[in-house]
């Protein structure tokens, strides 16, 4: 049924279309006072042509407006810090959150179209308060420790290398329980919320409901297990039930990958680099609808497979250095620094030291759309 | 495990917000020169603080930055009339389509932030070329035929009624049979599209690779029976593999549905409320991954219930007259009228006659990203 | 994962192990006093050695009990016509059929393991009584007409080509409108529902609870139109909510695919065979969760490609002759002849003439649980 | 659409009808010369009449010919060990298991129409051979240690307490590697596999092909991480990939459950009842397309509520004392004890003393075919 109709008629520019560069045409029409009165006339009806603007919406691939971008974590860390000094965390304004912005997206706090990132800080003693939203988000620790994040009730630790998730609608306040201040990395959907229109919100308490700091939460006692399941719990869930992902678990499963690599078995995604997804264990799928995360190990010296991908992924070094090659931009990093690539710009990743990067992306938004495509590079 | 913590501390404004017009609390803070420099420093930076911003990226229900809002089919058909004398179609614009360009999005050629709707234009004789894009598209005609469109190669007549589909990346053109002019809708989902930035384009032939203009297409005479599969095509298909869902069906499912009401048997969605949804028979779902499409009828008197509904949808009138109540506006409608609702803007139909409504929607994209939400008025 | 272990040590016959005819080893002891004492208490307490029976419960392949068989349709005609006038119908036993059953399975009224076939006789004027079971019905209609089968209390027609559902837990009871006699074709899941133990079963009432006989059931006036889905049904069910498929429409469908195969399109399963699933336009799928169900219509002189397939199917010639070449068997057949293939007997059909076939079988119990495999004979 | 129709006429014998004895009713017809020529014809024409047997073929509700069911640890270890004594393990018989045969299944080597469970003997230093099956097994540990079994190359060692998967077609065999034997319990598909003929058979390696004795399977390396997944299997799979479900962590969720419910959290099934099902973690569901297996713990006094379910249960007592009552009977039960539930007998258990139990089951048969169905008495 796919059959590909012969092409008698070559289009213009035929097979060597440098479509990396080009491109679509408009049609090539003398304005005269006709046309002018015309296309007036159009806009004042709330009309618009599609053949004046043909190459704007629609493209040989994918050209994001947003684009590469290195955002580091000294600096970062630093106005976090200051912020801290400067504005109070409450009700008003909610979190103590700086949003990296794209410089492709005109202001926006946006990392890309569909993916917010940003910078939370919480001072010691300090308490953000509980509401719930439709979007969803999750946090990722780079460094430190010391607060609970009440998700639904529950108080759920944070320290370095845990990934800790808020599905859609679950009330959460976030309470530092020590002296010294903590940051972390906040990603949500709330770019492609907000374009979709689909967003809901609720404040809830002042303070968080649950003031009490277990090592362990009540959602990680009852699935963190592998492959075991509470019986009381057996329908699939949207999101995934377990709250936090510790790094414990994920720094075993890729020193693990790379041990069996050694031992010649199969496990690594390609030589020298192995990597985890973080699943929801009632359907083996990502941990939220719209946002997809990973941790990729790479051994010094290892070179990653040079891909375009649709879709687009923001990744933070979690330990280790190495360079981020993102189109023809090549960019050096180092322990928390935060990188975006935007969909279809070709990157590749090199290792100068053993290097960990946590990365997440709206690939599950791509894929259940069914616009999911690959290219590697000289394949 | 969905325990809603108690609210011991109420936000301000309390249960008494009134949703519909309040927003969210920034942070209030006086700006003096320390927090002056740091905000110009985290622009700078490619930053941006969310507390000042809270209420522009949080809502607290839908607020989409589309209106509500009528064209009128008379005013849209003459201005596509006037395209047709002074604009020819051919390679270099690729269609002679005016989109609805939606008064709350700036002019950019969007009936909502995930829908694009077009009227087109094709004169006697005339050829729109082949090409093929990522984007999903369909046609629905309310008026006139002599055309067909060729999808992949297979000429599928339009005429009044009919509902054609081009899934994405399938090749297709138009050519125009006969001596007089025919116009029709066509819905895509290329705002969605681009703001994902998922768009893959692709010229093809000139003119139509078949320019057979056969009653049936292929595709028809393969799929087009009620529960019967070809034992070819056994695997689900992201979209419909059936081109043309025609009139004639779809008129006799409503007129059956009104029969089996008067006869005492539940088949309406509320008294004088028939419908009909167009789906994919490979998986009974939608016909495209990212656009729904019904056919309502309502009989004369009718008047729908109210209801608020996460995403947006385009309405077309195909027969009869009545009345759109959109928020606060209400829209006298007649054939060939389009009417745009905007994500949660509550909406009803009031019918005056016999009325048949043709409907499509960004629901598969809502759905699949689990965000779909209804509110009943009154429930 | 998959690493097939490097086989150091050859099994006894190696690879030329005629696993056609060759069983697995037992065990080969001598058996002393002390292991027939040993023996005696191992049945004594309810346990069964494996190492005596390793033959018996595992195969090179499926070697089902089940055999290749044939009945023809004059025969069975001639004894349903003989019960007609020796038996009543009611209440009690509560249909007049006659279920095949297979010359391997020791007088057991099943066709296959999985599959009940019977061919049931209603005289002019009679009432089957209603009732309901978990096993899941269909009719297939080769000859006649005038007999209605009420399901959920929604009259559905017979005629000679339609292909009827009763999925599980409907109420169903069938009465002849007319002064002459009908027979049909009963296809059931009755032998595996009874295997697992599945079955629950109600009485309904003793006559057909809506005596009318319209053309059309009120299932097909919702549901037969290709691709559209009344808007008040659009949850998958289990089985396919379309109680009737007419020959009307399987008819036209075959034929377009021969034509298209004439007109150098791809849509015949290889040349000169045509055919089509019966399926659940909720779904895509199967029309009921345990059995398929399917027309063939070969042309004059083809000859199918000849497999091996896991499942048990049973075929009954619609219309033509030809030859069924059942392991080493060859059928001559006519038409309503029925013919039983068990599981991994190869088959394939010779069409001395045009021939319709009607099949149905237990792939979507096969397929549900993972055990589907085909081999093609000479591949 | 699902109408009950208005049941005018009532069945004979009505609501009272007493499900749990009462039989459908046969035709009740007096046997003259004609009848039993008619029968004898039918008989040679291999057909079987329906009306003479309705009550066998179909049941009000499900009646096993299998029986509950009770077989002693101590019993079935001493005959293994036995057997340890007089049989040697090896090619030709394959292993050395004793079955339970179900006293209702007329000698089968079957728990259950559709269960196979036996307990297996392997002396100290003693090889089962590799070989694989389409058959899904799985192995359960309630003493001893010092076996590994290898599955597709891939040594898994056992424990006290450990679930061990060999899903269908993948080569294992077993080593001891210590001086002593040891037993366990096997769970298989075998009888519906047999029934419904689908099985494939290969003979492996005569020893296994990876002696090693590792603590911990490459399986378990890859894949035992509460919600990660490595990035090279991201699709389903239809058996779990995860070859051991440990002991440790089985009884860390139990006791976590019962904490939870002990600080006022819902966590269990019913008061003093936490349970946990094993699961693929590539979908989330049953770790084999035809088996479920959970385990179940009961504070001492416990008392489960009672049930029918359809499908087919083996129990085995990992810890403690109680009684399982099994429709009219009561059996006291202890540490290693089987008993069989069959389908739609109801069951519930008291735990005298804190009490583990291992469930096996069917349902995911019963749930993919959709002929799931509970009761709970008393509701």
């Amino acid at each position: 049924m796919e059959r590909r109709p012969a092409q008698t008629h070559r289009p213009r520019g035929g097979s060597d279309i440098d479509t990396d560069t080009a491109e679509l045409q408009n049609a090539d029409l003398e304005e005269g006072p006709e046309l002018r009165e015309f296309y007036e006339q159009v806009t004042r009806s709330d009309l618009s042509p599609l053949w004046t603007q043909t190459s704007n919406v629609l493209t040989f691939h994918p050209r994001s407006k947003a684009v590469p971008h290195l955002w580091r974590w000294e600096a970062l860390r630093a106005l976090a810090e200051r912020a801290g000094e400067l504005v109070p965390v409450g009700r008003g304004g909610e979190r103590r959150a700086l949003a990296l912005a794209n410089p492709g997206l005109g202001g926006a706090p946006y990392a890309t179209p569909t993916i917010w990132a940003a910078i939370q800080w919480l001072g010691g003693g300090e308490t953000a308060p509980e509401h719930r939203h439709s979007q969803h988000a999750f946090r990722f620790v780079v460094e430190g420790e010391g607060v609970w994040t009440v998700v639904n009730g529950d108080p759920v630790a944070m320290r370095r290398g845990d990934f800790l998730l808020t599905p859609g609608w679950h009330f959460h306040g976030h309470h530092n329980d020590t002296d010294a201040p903590m940051a972390w990395i906040d990603g949500l959907d709330v770019p492609l919320s907000d374009y979709i229109d689909v967003g809901f919100f609720e404040y809830g308490s002042e303070r968080v409901t649950d003031e009490a700091s277990p090592a362990t939460s009540r959602a990680e006692r009852l699935w963190a297990y592998p492959g075991l399941r509470p019986l009381t719990q057996l329908e699939p869930q949207v999101s995934s039930p377990l709250a936090a992902y510790r790094w414990e678990h994920t720094d075993r499963a890729l020193r693990q990958q790379l041990s069996l690599e050694d031992e010649g078995f199969p496990s690594t995604i390609e030589p020298g680099h192995a990597g985890i997804r973080y699943t929801n264990p009632t359907t083996g799928g990502d941990v939220l609808p719209t946002l997809r995360a990973e941790l990729h190990r790479l051994r010094a010296g290892t070179t990653t497979t040079r891909r375009h991908e649709v879709g687009s992924s923001v990744w933070q070094v979690f330990d280790g250095s190495g360079t981020f090659v993102l189109g023809d931009e090549r960019h050096q990093v180092g322990r928390g620094d935060l990188v975006v690539v935007p969909s279809w710009v070709a990157w590749s990743i090199e290792a100068d030291s053993p290097l960990d990067c946590f990365r997440f992306s709206d690939a599950p938004v791509i894929e259940r759309l069914g616009f999911a495509r690959t290219h590697v590079v000289g394949s």
